[in-house]
């Protein structure tokens, strides 16, 4: 199977491009002696996980517990770095494998109760990050003070263990130059958590923070143990633009074929909202997207199945049936719409002659414990008359 | 198995609502001898398919070739209206049951040519609806000369047949009070294609349009034969703004449960960018969603995982772990996040007491002719150590 074969639009990716991300993210966490916990919201793929692992990462962090579920084949160490506060959520963690070991990221004690609980009655002990507030003000606790609530609660409870804090450094989605006066502020931030915690006696053994963006000056916050970013492995336009990778560390595009030439000025492509999104940069630039090879024509319109390329910058004119790749805005929710990707080895074929050879997305999806009850129901609905797709499932 | 119940984030369905949404717009379209072919793109789903054939739908329209492959299970009148300008895509229009009749739209007779090409050679014949720009800017000829062009090449080609015409009227996101004077320009732009064409021998059997904005003034436009709304299925924030649906004609929304209350004005949701997608409003309004019952609750930020409501014109404040029901501004969009959606009979159960089913979404994804291999690779994949996931697939 070659490139130029491959349907559009769907996502590819540069296999020595991810490897090379990879080991660099590896490289620089190992000279600052921090451990590499990488999300995998981004890459949804057992195969992404065991490269990372096998590279050197420590663990994985994941948000759902479909990934957990998926993840805890390829490793033992992993991170559930979003709140289970529903009744099913905590039922799927406490059926995880006895030979994980979960750490779970949480602000409450009205979360930390009913998992600690279920936990104690299934025999496993979860381990606690207590997530405190970088500046994004979205979750995490505000005060130290209550952060030392959470902290006591998790270290007393059975079924719980307290590990340490967690934050997300989200709000940092700006140019790397100008991030440095938010930094030393965050710094502080987090010394005062961590002062907070010892003088309760609870020390943190892990301090788990960093996103891409931030990546590269992780050793510039004190007390930090552990980064988690996780779009580092492909990267994209956002992060490009905040200089937290280069337009060659790029290693995923959305393939899409010219579809339409009929108004001036510009052309239309079958990659939409549900093959790019409809993601905006952090810097408010428009544009859903920029190509690849040509980072002036950028996708000034977005349709579900319609991407319009704005030429007004360049003579450039691709016919009807001409691929391109498009660089999206936020890989991580783009990979999130595709049945699976192609990867190759190859990247400097821009011809499309190059092979390529699926990257499954095993932990895409929710796959719910009712995923059977699903089934039953859609072979009842069959059997009224409801007939099933004859395509390939 | 109960609303309440559930794993979030999940889609849900009022069934009830959405028959009764079904049952409004074939009452339109038989009231104004217009023929309704809903766009599947919405639901992506063979249940809703059929609810709209049963009730009166003529066909249905499609998007994609998988979409395509799975309505053919459930009618044999089909509307691709989505240039097909790639050769996988042909090959697998050509491999639909003999008994389907599909039409394609299209602007140019660089995607016609091999189309019909493709067609003769498979014994098929392609009906052509020529599609004009009625204002958008996106797909669609500009000149009638050229509507003209590309629809004598159908008529000629065997492998095709020439049908009529083909619009979206998608530039009228705007309240219906402001559209009168649009849909006046647009009146007159649809005769001057049809007299153009009427011209050259070549009257047009079907004039295809219709947005779901625009459905109840459909009659006012001049020549139109048929309407192709799909959103009018379930509704949401964006069509209620715009006046084409009331409040209470909204049949979809998103259950998410609240993780996090940590930071003042404000409580988060695990219904994120994942479930709701980034969509914003044609009127420019801010916030992602809506709560269902309370409106005046939007999502205002919104992460892959995340959504944080905004608390600020309420003093209102739900606790960790309450279930919440969220208006998306755009629902053909989260529908294609969701693994399949939960279908309620009793609405007014705000408690989570009624029980629930399965809402399959066959059309969903791409299910490329290549998943077979995609198969064998992951398979490959795990012999090589790759292990699959465990979970429920």
């Amino acid at each position: 199977m070659k490139l130029a074969a491959v349907e559009t639009p769907v996502g590819v990716v540069d296999l020595p491009r991810a490897r090379r991300n990879v080991e660099r993210a590896v490289a620089y966490c190992r000279r600052h002696r921090l451990a590499w916990r990488p999300h995998v919201k981004t890459h949804k793929s057992v195969e992404m996980a065991r490269l990372q692992l096998d590279r050197g990462a420590q663990g994985l962090t994941v948000a759902t517990p479909h990934e957990a579920e998926v993840m805890a084949t390829v490793t033992d160490d992993l991170l559930l770095a979003h709140p289970p506060a529903c009744a099913s959520k905590v039922r799927r963690l406490c059926s995880l494998p006895r030979s994980v070991d979960l750490q779970v990221g949480l602000d409450a004690v009205e979360v930390l109760l009913p998992l600690a609980a279920a936990g104690a009655a299934a025999g496993r002990i979860f381990g606690i990050l207590v997530e405190f507030d970088a500046g994004l003000g979205r979750t995490g606790v505000v005060a130290p003070d209550d952060a030392v609530r959470v902290a006591e609660a998790a270290a007393r409870l059975p079924g719980a263990r307290f590990d340490g804090l967690m934050f997300y450094p989200g709000h940092l989605r700006i140019p790397r130059p100008e991030q440095s006066e938010a930094l030393t502020r965050l710094s502080r931030r987090i010394e005062d958590f961590v002062a907070a915690l010892e003088g309760a006696g609870l020390p943190p053994r892990v301090v788990s923070g960093g996103s891409t963006p931030t990546l590269w000056d992780s050793h510039l916050l004190r007390g930090v143990t552990e980064v988690r970013c996780g779009t580092c492995i492909y990267n994209d336009r956002d992060i490009v633009g905040m200089g937290a990778a280069a337009p060659e560390d790029v290693a995923y595009t959305v393939l899409g074929t010219v579809i339409s030439v009929a108004v001036p000025g510009q052309v239309v492509v079958d990659a939409g909202s549900k093959a790019l999104s409809r993601e905006v940069l952090g810097s408010g630039a428009s544009g859903y997207g920029a190509l690849f090879d040509r980072p002036a024509v950028t996708v000034k319109a977005i349709n579900e199945e319609h991407g319009v390329l704005d030429l007004s910058q360049t003579a450039w004119r691709p016919a009807i049936g001409e691929r391109l790749r498009i660089v999206p805005n936020h890989v991580c929710v783009s990979v999130n719409l595709h049945d699976h990707l192609w990867g190759f080895e190859n990247g400097s074929s821009d011809g499309g002659g190059c092979a390529v050879r699926p990257v499954m997305l095993e932990a895409r999806g929710r796959a719910s414990p009712r995923a059977e009850q699903v089934a039953v129901g859609a072979s009842a609905a069959t059997s009224r008359g409801a007939a099933t797709a004859h395509g390939p499932a």
